[in-house]
């Protein structure tokens, strides 16, 4: 149990004016007790509550989940033919509203609205999101260290592109590389896109088979001591049309005036649009279709977007995606992704793979 | 879109009271209109309103997603600068109560309250998990080919095991086998467990290392044209002792038992205590830790599950496993499991493969 994450939760939660929470996503409560399970449709629950100058922990474990003992002060268990709900219920403060993060669904949030088992139910992940978005020192090692194994594997992935293989077949191989390298697994389905398929940003590996000529799209990410890293680079595999060259040095320019204007206090908003713009003016506006990027930890996708409309300024030992893309349907896919770590006066680019127009040899 | 689903779904909603639902389950969403997305923490939803004598359908999309035309009567699409909820809060009838399925996560059901886009909200999963349960004659024949996959699969499965393999190196191995027999992927992170490690249901594949004489079981499933198989059996690689084989007969046992009364009209409480009621009656009770079995379909779980709390009736299309197991810490863990779709006057059992006490040659 993390007795200073805990106290940031706890922090967090009083600003909004509560003193007792419900953390049902399994990777947060990893991130406060050091337990991790998923539960599927099962219900597990850590409750975090103010108790005098401290913290009142109880975990809430099926019986077919692994002991959970330790985890937190108190352990409650149930098996199949136990309803959870009055369990919970008997640890909480009916006087006192109850904030609940984002993933609680609705299977127990209702019953436990209905057993009144509180005076309120209300929002409150940003309590533990945002406790989770400011990496640690020691956090920040293994972001660093996921991200390494990511650019090493995007050597390996180079050097498979060759006539006949197909999207699917790189794709598989993937996993073993970065075993090899000693990352656990994938920290989300590889995105491997030939052609005019990465002209989806979603794009599934299929049994597209490679041809010279075809530009080549690179979305990948480990896990690596529980860490997560995420990179995109696009690759020639032919000398590039005028076309072909001035879409990629426009997301290329995107992506590197964006990560030169990250440091604490510049908000998401405007490192997204500094891309946004760059992309704009060059006339493929309509043509970048998502947000800037995401932020990234425990999980690849963690809260608080690099987006238009988020207004917060970013805050040093926050991680995130940089990855603009202009996506021509039918014609051309190009986008590149680093992850970087806001430091005290800027941020630093977990990602050291080249962002230079490359012709793979094939 | 499938009419007809969409039609059981509605008469469902109308027995509970309710006009209007927002279906966010994936695979109940792929259920309803054939388009499939997983959407992570994006939104993604269907709502099915009665209007007149027919169906009033919408889908709303992020714009990231797949193109969804042809998906619903209605396509509401957004990008991720935009918030869904007054999407959403447009569409509905805020005079009447809205059902949301049970996998709504409090990040949009607070804000979906807040906006008070209906006359009230109520968990209504039971309409369209109800439908689910019923496998039509497609869908029957869709899980009976996933679980001959499985059993051919298990064939494979026993003849990996051999001195020095380990339990991982047979896990990484299934997905290549699956696929050479027509599935797709893996309708559940395989179990393999050798030896002692069988005692915990949940044993995750590990370095373990097969020594001749450790019992071995697998508990595994594919996913084939959409649709799970769930399989597992327990094998012996030398002569078994009494302990042992008295374990292995109760277990049996209690699987066809329990097998043999399946029929329209006896409670799922029915069918699991018939099989409890002989690993207690052999004095193994207190080793027998969890359900009977789950329903299965398009997911490894669905819900409505096996257990001795759960008193409705079983109904002729509801397929389900039948998993009796005994779990001794440290000793001994033996589980055989089977699907069963019920018929009109019985269940048919899907899997072929033998449950007679078998000494693998290794």
């Amino acid at each position: 149990m993390s007795t200073n994450r805990i106290e940031r939760v706890l922090d967090n939660l009083q600003r909004q004016g509560l003193d007792q929470m419900l953390v049902c996503d399994p990777m947060s409560i990893w991130y406060l007790t050091g337990y991790y399970t998923e539960p599927y449709e099962r219900f597990l629950a850590l409750l975090i509550a103010r108790e005098g100058d401290g913290a009142r922990t109880v975990m809430f474990c099926n019986r077919l989940f692994p002991d959970a003992t330790g985890a937190a002060q108190k352990l409650v268990t149930f098996d199949d033919t136990q309803d959870p709900v009055p369990l919970v219920a008997a640890e909480l403060d009916p006087s006192k509203r109850l904030g609940v993060d984002k993933k609680l669904v609705a299977n127990w949030l209702f019953p436990l609205m209905d057993a009144h088992a509180a005076a309120g139910f209300e929002l409150a992940s940003a309590a533990v999101d945002g406790a989770r978005s400011i990496k640690d020192a020691e956090e920040q090692r293994l972001m660093r260290q996921a991200s390494h194994t990511n650019d090493e594997a995007m050597n390996w992935l180079a050097a498979q592109v060759r006539e006949g293989v197909t999207e699917h077949e790189i794709a598989a191989g993937l996993l073993g590389e970065y075993r090899r390298l000693g990352a656990q697994g994938h920290s989300f389905a590889p995105i491997v896109s030939f052609g005019a398929n990465a002209a989806d940003p979603h794009h599934e590996p299929d049994g597209t088979v490679f041809h010279k000529g075809d530009m080549v799209l690179f979305d990948v990410g480990c896990k690596q001591d529980s860490y997560c890293s995420d990179m995109t680079r696009t690759f020639f595999t032919a000398e590039p049309t005028a076309h072909q060259l001035e879409v990629y040095e426009t997301v290329r320019r995107a992506n590197e005036a964006a990560e030169a204007i990250v440091r604490p206090g510049v908000t998401f908003a405007e490192i997204d649009l500094t891309a946004r713009h760059i992309i704009e003016d060059a006339g493929y506006g309509e043509y970048f279709t998502h947000r800037l990027g995401h932020q990234i930890g425990l999980e690849d996708h963690e809260p608080g977007d690099v987006s238009a409309t988020h207004d917060e300024p970013v805050q040093a030992g926050q991680c995130f995606s940089i990855e603009p893309g202009i996506y021509i349907p039918g014609d051309i896919g190009v986008r590149i992704e680093d992850l970087v770590i806001v430091t005290e006066d800027g941020c630093e680019v977990l990602n050291h793979y080249s962002h230079e127009a490359t012709v793979l040899e094939v």
